[in-house]
């Protein structure tokens, strides 16, 4: 059998174009129309899709009011915790991965939401642990700032081993609710974890059953050093983005080999990067809706977002000049900058150039072309060591997903690389990933 | 017309009775079984309820290995607030309260997850404030102790003026989406909170559209003087607990009272006191059924309780004396301790005697007769100043809930105090709340 593809659908908004509101076929309010959030989500279960995944973020865009008047992303969406519980309970086997923050939730409340999103959905449910870059976000939390990048990691650390403490303070067989005998609970199945930490201090036991995936499934999205090294050891799925196959393979390699460090399997640890495709039925189809999408993005809004991926104001420089020399930015995605000044750099482009190429994007990687050309292209960094699967990235909603349901994946299950259907119920059976035993007791420990 | 009854259903476990998931005909996994829950939310949108209410606890309940393996409450439940999410999509008009904690939430946090639900419901979310009074939810929240009583309120008012100022960060027409235009939304409609207070920093905005409720119904339980004080300032629907219709009177008129001291009308406050109804086709039947119910209960468990609720372990003491003079306890429900102290000293009771009639409710009031007898007693409350509705909290589950909705709800119905069927869809159209305009803008306000 070949390598099987796994794949995620990123749904943001109106679509992953910073226009994409715009279009013309797009649900405008698509942030916060959940009957339109459902449709979306049906469609990616008739796609058979692992999972749907949110991000989030803790505050509304940062941006002067005349950019922020014109964009769509992370003004106002649902918070995504109370939306994969909703949607979970309309759909039979699509997995759900919602963000939620290290630096801004307690380990008690988190640990507990996703057990009750995993109970309420029989095994479909997923955190994406994010750290929280943004100085906006600390704002909301009594702070002025951000944590600080390394600090904020630690913190990440010790917060999961926390939640999956509090995941295994009930063995799986604990409640036995023996009606006759009285016994509700077997209390010698119940542990208190007694943690107290650098960060935190955590009692335990937490009050709800071992969720039935063991502990929903982690997934990760950093790319620093930092980020890597914590993906390597929790994450069983990570979100990368590449600009490259070569860039790619190289992540894919070091991440794998990190896994293998913290003594885990290269296979529990899937590398998914991002994928924003242009899909047409013939090539020049594809590339005429990819300027479309680009015709209807307002200058001034692109020229910001390049200024706040690059973490320095652009306005003052030539846009037909060469993007200057920057300054690593203290706060926000270590990647975007990396990726993008990289790219500028290797192929000579003028801060214009970058614009068009970045922004409508989002500084995310997109394919454009016909459903085979796409599926050539996912196929190959499937085989050479480039990717487990992709998380894709739809530029507008609900459009562009539908073309991919309709069009990219039946042409990868022609190839044998993608399912026809689901083979099991949880999260963890699309994935591939095994169901994570409760530790063993410590006191057991000590007595051997 | 005759003055209209509100109606909540509590549901807790298995059922509010110590014993409830012992009982034959119990699901003695309700807490953790989705279906069963959902069951239960559709019998009381038959039933025309106004909302269904969900308590919560952030810890497992404390006791005793011996006395924990036979208790149901607390133990081991869905989240609240990931339940509701899942359970407004599968109803069309029931509104559901979640309880949540001013001590152990974020602010910002909080206000998006209510907001977040009143969008995927249609406007039928409402947040039931707690303040924990428990070491032990302290304690998994890196503290040792609760925090203490008085400071605990003042926490809770800033907590609430955040997250009401959190819901007016926009106004509810800040969303144009002007596809052709290009305006996504008018920034000049929305709001920075900057809150710098002694317990909060939240700069605003919240990243949600206002509610369709414009704010979710807030509800509260407390009983102190702080707790009364609190509701009158910002409940809107109020849960108590009174063992006569005196006292229930008083407290009635006390609060109302207090709301008009906040400028409030009287009738934007409900007085809502919990009812367990025991209901049998007789009165014989009916004191049968309780009497069966009492049956199943553990000695233990139940002087464990009891020991809990009035702060001193009541073991050393002999049963069948008189309860001694208790210190009121430090921490835990203060109303808990005043009602069923003076109970005793009044009726002159043993321990056992008090033992028996507290705990099998869970220190609530009860009502043991025919529908019309149950029927008397809410309108005799509901006319003579006690009540504007009830919180219906059934011993047992499902059966004890279908009885209310199958044979109380059409007496009060044909009496002319209870709906049959809603005029609304949002839980405000229910409980007769107006919807609340968005606070002026302080700018404004300097201006004129």
């Amino acid at each position: 059998m070949k390598k099987q593809l796994h794949l995620g659908a990123f749904l943001n908004s109106a679509g992953h174009h910073s226009a994409a509101w715009r279009h013309p076929d797009a649900q405008a309010d698509a942030g916060m129309n959940f009957a339109h959030m459902l449709e979306l989500a049906r469609l990616c279960e008739r796609g058979k899709f692992d999972f749907v995944f949110y991000a989030d973020a803790l505050n509304v865009h940062e941006a002067p009011p005349e950019i922020l008047a014109r964009s769509h992303h992370y003004i106002a969406n649902f918070e995504p915790i109370t939306l994969i519980s909703a949607l979970s309970v309309l759909t039979e086997k699509i997995g759900f991965v919602s963000t939620a923050s290290t630096s801004w939730s307690e380990p008690y409340n988190l640990a507990r939401q996703f057990a009750s999103i995993d109970h309420i959905s029989h095994g479909r449910a997923a955190w994406n642990i994010v750290t929280s870059a943004h100085d906006a976000a600390a704002q909301n939390f009594g702070r002025d700032q951000a944590i600080d990048h390394h600090l904020r990691y630690e913190r990440a650390r010790e917060f999961c081993n926390v939640v999956l403490g509090l995941w295994d303070s009930w063995a799986d067989d604990a409640f036995v609710r023996d009606k006759a005998a009285g016994i509700f609970v077997d209390t010698s199945k119940m542990r208190t974890l007694n943690h107290r930490g650098e960060h935190f201090s955590v009692a335990g036991p937490l009050n709800i059953e071992r969720p039935p995936q063991g502990y929903p499934v982690l997934v990760q999205a950093g790319a620093s050093d930092d980020g890597r090294e914590f993906a390597a050891e929790f994450a069983e799925a990570v979100f990368t983005n590449h600009l490259t196959l070569e860039s790619a393979q190289a992540y894919y390699a070091d991440v794998k080999e990190r896994a293998q460090r913290f003594g885990r399997a290269p296979e529990s640890l899937l590398v998914m990067p991002g994928l924003t495709p242009y899909i047409g039925r013939t090539e020049a189809e594809a590339r005429e809706r990819h300027e479309y999408m680009n015709s209807l993005l307002d200058p001034t809004l692109a020229l910001s977002m390049l200024s706040g991926w690059l973490g320095t104001d652009l306005s003052p420089y030539d846009l037909d000049g060469p993007l200057p020399e920057l300054q690593r930015p203290r706060t926000g995605s270590q990647s975007n900058f990396e990726n993008w000044t990289t790219l500028a750099k290797r192929e000579n482009l003028t801060i214009r150039q970058l614009m068009n190429r970045a922004v409508g994007a989002r500084a995310k990687s997109f394919t454009v072309g016909t459903p085979v050309q796409i599926a050539d292209h996912m196929q190959t960094w499937l085989e050479s060591g480039g990717a487990d699967g992709f998380n894709i990235l739809p530029p507008y909603l609900p459009g562009a997903l539908e073309d991919f349901v309709n069009l990219v994946i039946p042409e990868l299950q022609a190839r044998g690389i993608f399912r026809t259907d689901y083979t099991g119920t949880m999260l963890r059976d699309h994935l591939g990933l095994a169901r994570p035993a409760r530790t063993p007791d410590p006191v057991a420990l000590g007595v051997n």
